[in-house]
C-alpha cells in the first residue's frame, strides 16, 4: 500500500464484540480511513455490523473479501486460532495489519508468521495491546525511562472483571487475561520477562465451578523487576485494572477510578466501569487512529509481531508455572532480529510519542 | 449541504491558536471531514496552519475561498467582532458552521444573526461552548435530569487560569471567561439565567496591574438555582475548572484533577494541567465530530445561535452587574422560537445522547 | 484556683447530649481532670450523667453543687440563654470555664460577662468553638499566617447537616450553625469580620415546613478576603463541613471524607459521617485536653470570651442580613481589650501551637 | 492490682525514644494513669525523661524502682532481648504489663514467659502491636468479620520507611519491621498464618550497603488468604503504610495519606508522614488509653502474650524463609491454652469494640 491522503480501505475479519466494535470505530470516530469489508462466515453477524459502515461488502471468508473489493488494511479480530489463516495472506499482499492478542495461539505458528512478515520491506503487523496506549500506561512508561525516581523495583498490577462465563477456564486467566500484563510490564520497565511463578490464594466461591480464582501471576524482568500480578475475574462489583510502581524513591499509581463524585446515602466516591469498554475505550480509540496514521506512512505505530511473540512465550511459562506451582525461566527461542528494531532502521519513521 | 458518505469539505476561518488547532483536529483526528481551506488576513499563518492540512488552500478572507474551491462547512475562530461577516454569508449558502464563543459581541449583531438563520429551514449554526461535550458537564446534567438526589438547588463553579496577558481586562472576566460557565450552568440546570451579580474579594497582587481578579459571579437560574461563580485568572498553579452540584440530597462534584498518582519527595499527589487545551482536550474532539457527523445528517448537535445568543445577553447583564455591584436581571429581548427547538421540531434529529 | 499536680475537679453544668458526652469524656479520655458535679435541674438526667463518672455528684443548679462540693472548673453545656447566670459565680469564684458556644444569646449579656471577666487577673472563660482545635482549621491557619501561597483571597466554605428538627428555625442557620464559621473564618484569616450579606438559593423541599434551607452567607474579612458560607441542614445524607482556600497561588482544601475506601456494587468510596461528632470527635477531645491542661497553669489555651463576643456581634448582623436582604455591616461597640491579648500579656504563656 | 478510681501508677522501663514518648504520653494525654518511675541504666536518659512527668523517680533498674516507690504497672520500652528480665519479676508482682514488641527475641524465652503467666489468675501481658488500635486496621478487621463482602482472599500490604540506619540488618526487615503484619494479617483475617515465603526483587540503590531492600514477603493463613507484604524501608519520601484487602466482591483499602489537600505548582494532593509517629501516633494513644482502662478492671484489652508468642513464631520461620529462598510452613510448639482465650472465660470482660 502506497501512503496517500486518501482514506484507508480496511477489511475487518471478525464480525463479533471485537470485530463489530472496530467497524463502528472506524467508520464513526477514526479519521482517514474506511470500513470496505466485513469478513465473518456468520452471515448474519457480517451483514449487521456491515450496515453500520457505508459502502462495506461483505465476505464469507478473507480470500473472497480481497477478491470483491480493493484493500489496504486489515482488522483481525476472529479466535486467535484462526488469525494466521489471514495473517499470511495479508502479508502476502503487504496489507497493513492490526492483530488482536494473541497473535497467533502457539509458538510454532508465531514463528512462521515472523518469517513470512520478514520478507517484507518492514514490519507491517501491529498486535492489539491497547493498553500501550492508555494515558496512564504512556505516563507510567514515561516516568520510569525519566529515571526522575531512581529505578523500577516492583510492580503491583490488579486486574479485576466482574464475572467470567463458564466456558472461562484455568489457562484463560493467563492466556487471555494476563496476557495484557505479559505485554504491558516490558512495555513499562523497558527490558522483557525472564520468569514466571504462580501463586494461588484461597479461591472466590462466586467463580464458576472448577475455576481457581483469583491467582497472583510474579513476573521478574531482566533486571529483576519484581511484578505481582493479582488477576481476579469475578470480582463482581466492575471492571478495575491498576498499577502501582515502585521506584527507589517514589511510587507511582496509575487506573484508580475517575469521573463524577457523588456523595449521597452515606457515601461519597465515584462509579466502577462495567467493563473493559468503558476502562478502555479512549485507548482502542488512540490506538486504531495511530495504526491508521502509520499505515498511511507505510508503517507501523505500537506493539510489533515480535511483541507479540515474546508475550506468546512467557503466556506459555506461565501456564506452566500455574501448573507444576514452580517457578518457570522464560526461554525465547531467537534474539530480536534487527528487522523489528523500528527505532534503530535506516528507515525509521516517528513512533510513539 | 447533502449528506453524504463523502467528507465534510470544512474551511477554517482564523488560523490563530485555536483556528489552526482546528486544522490539525479535522486533519488528524476527525472521522469525515477534511479541511480544503484556511483563512486569515495573515498570510504566514494561514500557510502555516494549512500546511498540517494536505490539499488545503489558503485564502486572505472568506469570500475568496469560496471562490476558490467547494466548502461544506465552516469553522469559524476569528475574534467576535468579526463572526457576523462570516455567518452571513456562510448563512446564505447554507454551509454547516461551527462558530467559536462568543456568537457576536453585540446583542444587535446576534439577533441579525437569528434572523438570517432562521430563513433556512433549520439551525445550521452550532456554537463552539465545548465544556457540553466534557465527559463531566455530560454526567452532571444527566444527574439533574434524572432527578435521583432531588431538585438542584445550588452550584459551587472555579474557573482558575495560570495568568493572563497585560491586554486582559476586567470585563474579559465575564466576556470571556465566565461565559462559558453562562452557557454550562443553563445546560446542567435545564433552564435559564434570570440574574446576575457581581461580588469582588481581596485583589490578587499577582494579576496584571489594574485587573481586579478574582471575582465571584453569582448567577440565578429561573428556579432560583444560585451559582456562585470563583473567576481566577491568576492563580499561578496552572488551570483548574471544577462544578460542586448541590441537590436537595446529594452533592456531586466534577473536575477534580486525575492522572498518574505519584508519591515522591513528601508529598502524593497527581499533575494539574497546565491549559485549557489539556484540560477539555478531549471536550474539544468530541464537539467537532459530533458536529460533523450532524453536519451530515443535514443539522447541529451541540449549543445553537439561540445559546449563543442567550449567552451573550447574560454576559451583558454580568458586564453591567460588575461595573454597577448591583444584581442586575436578565432581560431577554425576545422568547426562544420554535426554530430552535431542536428536539420538537418535525424533522428532530437524535441529538446528543 | 492554684495550678497542681492534682485532678482538675469539673463540675458540668448542664445534662443533655452534649453535656453528658463531656462527662464521658473528662472520665472516660482526658488526662488531668474528674468529674465531681453533674448539674441539671432535670434530675434524672444529672444522674444519668453522673453515673458515669465515679465519685461524682449532682445537683439541680449550680449554686448547690458549689454549696455540696470542691469544685475547681466548670463546663457550662445548658442552653445559651441560661450560659450568664453559670458564668458570673463562676467568674466570681476565679474558676476555670469552658463555655459552649453562644458565650450568650444577646450583646448585652455578652458585655456583662465582659465587664467581670477583667475584674480577675487575667481570663478565664474559654468558649467551646471546638473547630479550632481540628487538624485540617490548624494546618489551614497556619497555612496562610505561612505565607507560604501569598495572601488569603477567598473561602469557600460548606456546612451541612443531614436534617434538622421542626424546632430548627431560620435564625438558628445564622446563631446555632454558621456561627462555626463566623468564629472559624476570622481564625483562619488572622482578622475579624467586617461585613455580611445572605443569599437565598432555591429552597430544600425536604426541609422541614417553612425553613428556607440551604443558604449562602457572605462574610468579608477587614482585607477584604470573602467566604462563602454553603448552609445547608437538610441534605440528608450525612454532615460535612468543609473549606477550600483560595489563595493568591494556590488553593487548600480541609474535610473531605477519608477512612477506609471500599470497591463494591459498582461504587468506589468512602463513608460520610452521619453528625459532628463523629467528624469532629478528636476536636473535642483535643479542645477539652487543652483546656484542662492550661487551666491547670491557671489560664486558657483556645477561643477566650473575646472571640465569643465577636462572634455573636457578627451573628447577629448575620440574622440582620438574613432578614433584610442586604449586606449588613458589622459594628463592633469596642476595641479588643489589652486584657485579652493573650500572647501579648506579660504573664503570657504558651498558647495553641 | 486492684481496679480503684485511682490513678494508675506506672512504672516506664526504658527512656530511649518509644518510652520517653510513653512517659509523656501517659503524663499529657492519658486518663487514669500517672508515671510514678522511669528506668534505665542511663541516668541522664531516665531524669531527662522522668522530668516531664510531676512527682516521677528514676531508677537505674527495674527491681530499683519496685524497691522505692508504690507500683501497680509497668511499660517495657527496653531492647527485646531484656524483656524477659522486666516481665517475669513485674507477673511475679501480678502487675499490668504493656510490653512492647517484641515479647521476646526466641521462642524458649516467649515459652518461659508463657508459664510464668499461667500462674497467675487472668493474662496480665499486652503486647504493644499499636496497628490493632488504628481505626483503619479496626474497620478493616470488621469489614471481615461482617462478611458483608464475601470471604477474604489476599492482602496488599506496603509497609515503607523513608530510611534505615546503616545498623538495620536483613534480618530486621522480617523482625523488626514486617512483625507489625504478622500481628496484623491474622488480626484481620482473623486466623493465624501457616507459612511464609520471601521474594527479592531488584534491590534499591538507595539502601545501606548491603541491606537487600526491598523484599517481599508472602504470608498464607490457615484457610489459604494470601498477604502480599512489600517491606521497603529506604523509599526515601516518608513514611507508608498501606492495607487493600481483596474480597469475594469488593476491595477494601485502608492507609492512604489525608489531611490538607494543597493545590500549588503544578500539583494537587496531600503530605506524607514523615514517620510512624505522625501515622500511628492516635493508634498508640488509644492503645495506651484502652490498656490503663482494661488494667482498673484487672485485666487487658488488646494484643495477649500469646499473640506475641505466635508473632514471634512467624517471625523465625520468615527469617529461615527470607535465608533459604522457599516456602516455610510455620510449626507452632504448643495450642493456644485456654487461659489466653480472653471471650471465653468465665471472668470475660468486654475487650476491643
Amino acid at each position: 500500500m502506497t501512503p496517500t491522503s486518501q482514506d484507508l480501505r480496511v477489511a475487518v475479519v471478525g464480525a463479533g464484540m471485537m470485530g463489530a466494535d472496530h467497524v463502528a470505530r472506524i467508520t464513526s470516530t477514526i479519521s482517514g480511513a474506511r470500513v470496505v469489508a466485513v469478513v465473518d462466515p456468520d452471515t448474519a453477524r457480517a451483514t449487521a455490523a456491515a450496515a453500520t459502515a457505508p459502502g462495506a461488502v461483505t465476505a464469507a471468508d478473507f480470500e473472497e473479501a480481497l477478491a470483491t473489493t480493493e484493500i489496504d488494511a486489515v482488522i483481525i479480530a476472529t479466535p486467535g486460532f484462526l488469525h494466521e489463516a489471514v495473517l499470511m495472506p495479508a502479508l502476502e499482499r503487504g496489507l497493513a495489519i492490526l492483530c488482536e492478542k494473541p497473535l497467533t495461539t502457539d509458538e510454532a505458528a508465531s514463528l512462521r508468521v515472523l518469517e513470512a512478515e520478514q520478507k517484507l520491506d518492514r514490519p507491517h503487523i501491529q498486535v492489539g495491546f491497547m493498553r500501550r496506549f492508555d494515558q496512564g500506561y504512556q505516563d507510567l512508561r514515561a516516568l520510569v525511562a525519566s529515571g526522575d525516581n531512581g529505578a523500577l523495583l516492583a510492580l503491583h498490577c490488579a486486574h479485576r472483571n466482574a464475572t467470567t462465563p463458564p466456558s472461562y477456564s484455568e489457562e484463560m486467566l493467563i492466556l487471555d487475561s494476563v496476557i495484557h500484563e505479559i505485554d504491558a510490564v516490558p512495555f513499562i520497565a523497558g527490558e522483557p520477562i525472564v520468569a514466571v511463578e504462580v501463586k494461588k490464594p484461597r479461591r472466590n466461591s462466586l467463580a464458576p465451578d472448577g475455576l481457581r480464582d483469583p491467582q497472583f501471576v510474579l513476573l521478574e524482568t531482566a533486571s529483576g523487576t519484581l511484578a505481582v500480578v493479582e488477576i481476579n475475574v469475578n470480582i463482581q462489583f466492575g471492571y478495575q485494572v491498576t498499577t502501582d510502581a515502585v521506584f527507589e524513591s517514589g511510587v507511582a499509581s496509575i487506573g484508580r477510578e475517575t469521573g463524577l463524585q457523588l456523595t449521597s446515602a452515606g457515601r461519597a466516591g465515584v462509579a466502577v466501569p462495567p467493563s473493559f469498554k468503558e476502562r478502555f475505550g479512549a485507548a482502542y480509540d488512540t490506538q486504531v487512529q495511530r495504526w491508521v496514521d502509520a499505515a498511511h506512512r507505510g508503517t507501523i505505530d505500537g506493539p510489533s509481531a515480535w511483541d507479540g511473540y515474546l508475550a506468546s512465550v512467557v503466556a506459555t511459562a506461565g501456564v506452566e508455572a500455574q501448573k507444576s506451582g514452580r517457578r518457570v525461566e522464560v526461554d525465547y527461542a531467537m534474539a530480536k532480529p534487527a528487522f523489528y528494531d523500528l527505532d534503530a532502521r535506516a528507515d525509521a519513521v516517528p513512533s510513539e510519542a
